[in-house]
């Protein structure tokens, strides 16, 4: 249940304060989550941060900075005295590290480096090997492992002496003599064991695993589909590399997500949160594809400069032109990212392509025909002539079903060059949709009118 | 790792066809997890389907099963003979049960619910009392509980005891005389204590619960930010109801960016996956929103004919129409998804207001400079008089401005008044702006030219 903030807060500040008293605060602390401490540490001044953090237990303090951004935790890592600041880093999880080394400068990773034990700076440094957001570069190397040849009882004092520190407990791997990951066995399935079963007995020896250098985000989903809590990833020679764990696919899956919705908004993905991004930064975000739209769209001028004739004769066409090419816009955007999303989850595959087509076509046609008979009554409605609502609606048809067929063959064919799906978001395909909107319109506009 | 499809495939058809060893396919079985299962399952006839099924250990089939969508679940179990049916369904969590009782029709379920125990029937009666989407309803009863005055010993033998069944295991869930929640205990805390300290003594009694009639997406964010794997569910009465489990919240945080991404699209969140929707049920989505946006369009065609005069005596004003508009919409587009997801991950909250304003009105005009540029430029290529590329980079500048600073308004305003802030789509924002946009460029027009 979230703690009431303002009591709470008052509370800890006196206790931060002078003559504070260490008991009362270590006993508060105790009731707090890691998420808890976060959201409080930014309510206070940075003087009290860090009083806060030295008064933490370590492997608590790391978890905390843990839910800050990596230049924070850098911030408050290098205010700390040297030896709260080994410490926390040494219970930090190796993911984190590996994250927040690889998001700070390089001169500041030597500063953090070396308050690292060195059997840690060892794995770190092999873990930062694999590329950037490679699983093993995700891997946490905070688990048991027992040996095949173990008891059942052998393993289970094994977890008794390092689980306490093990941040993946609730699984045991099991290594071959050469140390290849050999089975996986869950506590409970330890727990309910004959003492004296050997772990090769027992253990389920047909483990997945990724290989270390899969993409994070294809990690993630094989953790998503298997519901796994866990998931080891090994190296090319099947040796154990770590473990990646869930909550870190839950915040994979939600970047993830967060970064298809920039694209599909046609602004290139933002590297922060929204409001830590500076406004140059959000320039740079967003200037590419709005000029590389507006390049697209001058076609349109193009366009209506060859039916200067027509429009000229015929003034009241230009009146229809936002809203015609507006409907087939939204239609195209509509299909669009229903498609660039079901691409995304795995719902459409290429395979899929006539399908989704031959879907879309007759989709398109309904919608078309549902819209031209409001676009004509509307037309109507407005005491324009019959011609007028019937050179309307027939484009409306013809726009619908020509933008709900573009919108979903586009980021299939994108997934086929295998470029991001997202790249076709509603902007693109509305500025696409356009400029066709406009020839069906003005090509319909000469069939019907007597010019 | 993903198994070889098509061998395995043959293989498994082979041991499900005459004569086939029930040992032998048992043993391939036991290789497969229920995901891989589930997989298979969709490559085979309906025959070997239920062959299948039926040979599965049920506890597996049923883990198989909820990888299924409840319609295909219910197909399934429908054509099983009873007492398989009844196995498997009593071994499927409590949340699938009630997500498998939603989805299908009240007479069908009435077909499977009396296969259910009759502790189980009342427990899944219980919890679908909740509203749909809730936490209670999302809750999975099969969680393991002990008394606050047991001991660890005996908390570890009623583990033992109980612990192959229980599908969470994790975490062991304290409950006082009253069955109230007490407090929680990690499976690690119970094997590390010494075996005769009471629970109340080494559990942690500061439970973070959430209520049973808080939205599932809530919840699911509780989970996300506290990175636990397991969330308890409390009646209003401090009863523990049943617990949330990580792997739920993946799906919820998942469709949950689905559904935002679709009605960013303009259109209403599929109920079912894209492939699986019918026709008419697209039809229904998209067909409300591409009417709304059409009668707001409408609007557009208001403003030109007010424009008329200005239209006739310069007809080339017409040109650039859709690239003006256009432009407006694409910029509006790429503030308001920003916004909008910054929102729907909480980066931005309704106090950042008027942050979020002075951003995008700053962020606008460095825009609108930039593309103005950018169009004075093309405008001079293209040969068109000064005054025609004065004009079109004015009204550049103003309708970026004024499109990212309502983009970014639209979804915040949307928030305060409780709509889903996804409803101000991009296709939205685009016709918004095009009315917008269409008074400024005239306007500008009007001054700049002599008419």
């Amino acid at each position: 249940m979230p703690f009431e903030d303002a009591k709470l807060l008052e509370q800890l500040r006196a206790l931060l304060g002078q003559g504070g008293s260490a008991h009362d605060l270590s006993e508060l602390l105790d009731e707090l989550q890691p998420y808890d401490l976060s959201i409080i540490i930014e309510e206070l001044e940075q003087e009290e941060q860090l009083r806060l953090l030295e008064a933490m237990p370590p492997v608590i303090a790391a978890e905390t900075l843990e839910h800050f951004e990596p230049i924070e935790q850098y911030r408050f890592l290098d205010h700390l005295p040297a030896e709260t600041k080994s410490e926390i880093l040494n219970q930090m999880s190796s993911d984190a590290v590996v994250q927040l080394f690889t998001a700070i400068h390089p001169r500041q990773m030597d500063r953090l480096y070396k308050y690292l034990s060195k059997p840690y700076q060892e794995q770190i440094r092999n873990q930062m090997s694999y590329p950037e957001n490679s699983a093993g570069s995700l891997a946490n190397v905070d688990y048991i492992a027992a040996q095949c040849w173990w008891t059942a009882q052998q393993a289970l004092a094994h977890v008794r002496k390092v689980g306490e520190r093990a941040e993946i407990y609730n699984y045991i791997y099991v290594l071959s003599s050469w140390g290849e990951l050999a089975g996986v066995l869950s506590l409970r399935e330890l727990i309910l064991a004959a003492p004296d079963t050997r772990l090769d007995e027992i253990m389920n020896s047909k483990v997945i695993a990724v290989p270390a250098d899969m993409d994070q985000e294809e990690a993630a989903r094989v953790i998503a589909q298997y519901d796994f809590v866990a998931l080891p990833v090994v190296s090319s020679t099947g040796r154990m590399v770590g473990v990646i764990t869930v909550d870190d696919v839950l915040d994979i899956i939600e970047e993830e997500a967060t970064e298809d919705i920039q694209l599909l908004g046609g602004s290139q993905p933002l590297d922060t949160p929204y409001l830590q991004s500076g406004i140059f930064g959000l320039f740079r975000k967003r200037i590419v594809w709005l000029m590389l739209l507006f390049l697209a769209g001058t076609i349109t001028s193009t366009i209506l400069r060859f039916y200067e004739d027509t429009l000229t004769q015929a003034v009241a066409l230009a009146f229809f032109i936002p809203l015609l090419i507006g409907t087939g816009g939204n239609a195209g955007a509509q299909t669009s990212t229903t498609v660039i999303r079901a691409v995304a989850v795995g719902d459409v595959n290429v395979k899929d392509f006539l399908i989704v087509i031959w879907r879309e076509i007759r989709l398109g046609l309904i919608l078309g025909l549902a819209m031209a008979a409001i676009g004509l009554g509307w037309s109507l409605a407005q005491n324009n002539d019959l011609l007028v609502g019937l050179i309307v609606s027939t484009t409306i048809v013809a726009v619908v079903t020509f933008s709900s067929t573009i919108g979903a063959v586009m980021p299939i064919i994108g997934k086929k060059l295998g470029l991001d799906p997202a790249v076709f978001s509603a902007p693109m395909i509305t500025t696409l949709v356009d400029a066709l909107g406009l020839i069906i319109y003005f090509q319909i506009a000469r069939i019907f009118l007597p010019l």
